[in-house]
């Protein structure tokens, strides 16, 4: 750092970018039972009657962004060097369970969370309604402010085809010094 | 926050993201107009003998994309939420109207603007050359720096095949305490 | 400002975005040369017998997506503005020579550079065991840390047909004041 940077002792944000995409499952309806109830699985929510995305409860696009994007902040990897099959604990495991978990790792490796911004691609559901209960379940996970948004791709691509939901996050953290 | 953590005194910044798709009007030009001027409107530009993206004036995703980057930094929803159709006042409102009331609703909140950047995805139109006047049009706009670039998709996916222009954006806003 | 707002003596950051395709070579496998060795560049590493890139050793969209993200950042246009058609002595310059003299141009127009976090969507190469190796490269490149992760888009658009990588950037500079 030359004279006129950044002083020592501030503390400067990192910041971060993850990507998630996951395709809707080839059954129109995924069979609901206790252990894997039908609809989608999205923002820390779970979507009765939504078409499911596949992975069902595992396949979180948006929880799984803002994990990435914190791994990226903090130089950390990403969701394949913490929860990849070597680590079959986390099979199955949900977008919630795996924020919660990256939260934690990021913070013991010497990381404050600022915060992590998410928006997510698709043509349904429709999210305004639901939008404060879903940051509130994601800004628990995470322990930090946890913003959600959503857009279409105007009917291209494969947002726009219905064929998948991809998301977009990304996120400030602090060393601790 | 733990000892060694942002001072609370300190401004934190929060990071935000935005993205926006608009296809391309199906007709090739559209008609010319007093009221809706045939050709593209860019980041905050018109551009004559471009094709047109649908919704013309008001289909800026440059524009849309930074608004939604600010909505998004400040956790407050996104161009739906405060634009969306129950707001009729905002139909046809072009980017950088909407973009302006974004960064008011923003400022309103409690939140001052860092910075905005945006980088659109398109074959055309040839960018360089109108930059500055862009970057000036949407900085007027927002009240804070927005800097913007562009690239192209290598002809891949639906930018490559000029389906329509897709943009991404961040931002950074302080919390005013 | 507004009282209230950062305190004009703080360094306050800039944040910026980068966007990067490219498509994958026609030629299955591009014959090798001492000038032009078959395989792929990508994320400032040579990964030989991995299918390789347009573009060759000039095509890494990781380190492009970068060096964008930076100049995003600073507000000083895109790898087209630094780098383009008009610029022959940067024909062929590899990925790690452009994002070494991106970080050159930024620091020159006073901007210190606080970290750069790049995600690429690709279904190969497997990452996670040259991941440091890469991160120390371009980190080198830069002369600030450059974090790199990588996902997948579930088989979906352009990266789920293996037909290109894509890669997307953030960074954060400072204004020395
Ligand atoms: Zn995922
Ligand atoms: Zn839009
Ligand atoms: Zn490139």
């Amino acid at each position: 750092m030359t004279a006129g940077a950044p002083d020592s002792r501030m503390v400067i944000p990192r910041t971060g970018i993850g990507i998630d995409v996951h395709a809707f499952d080839t059954e129109a309806l995924a069979e609901s039972s206790p252990q894997e109830p039908g609809g989608l699985f999205l923002a820390g929510l779970h979507w009765p009657g939504e078409r499911g995305l596949a992975g069902h409860s595992d396949g979180d696009p948006v929880a799984h962004a803002a994990a990435d994007a914190l791994f990226s902040a903090a130089g950390l990897g990403d969701l394949g060097t913490h929860f990849g099959t070597d680590r079959p604990e986390y099979a199955g495991a949900s977008g919630t369970t795996l924020l919660r978990e990256a939260a934690r790792i990021v913070r013991s490796a010497g990381f404050e969370i600022g915060n992590i911004a998410v928006q997510f691609v698709a043509r349904r559901p429709k999210f305004g309604p639901r939008r404060a209960e879903a940051e509130a379940a994601l800004t628990e996970a995470a322990g930090a402010p946890v913003s959600i948004s959503a857009t279409t791709s105007d009917g291209l691509g494969f947002t726009g085809r219905s064929e998948g939901i991809a998301a977009l996050a990304t996120a400030l953290v602090y060393p601790l010094q």
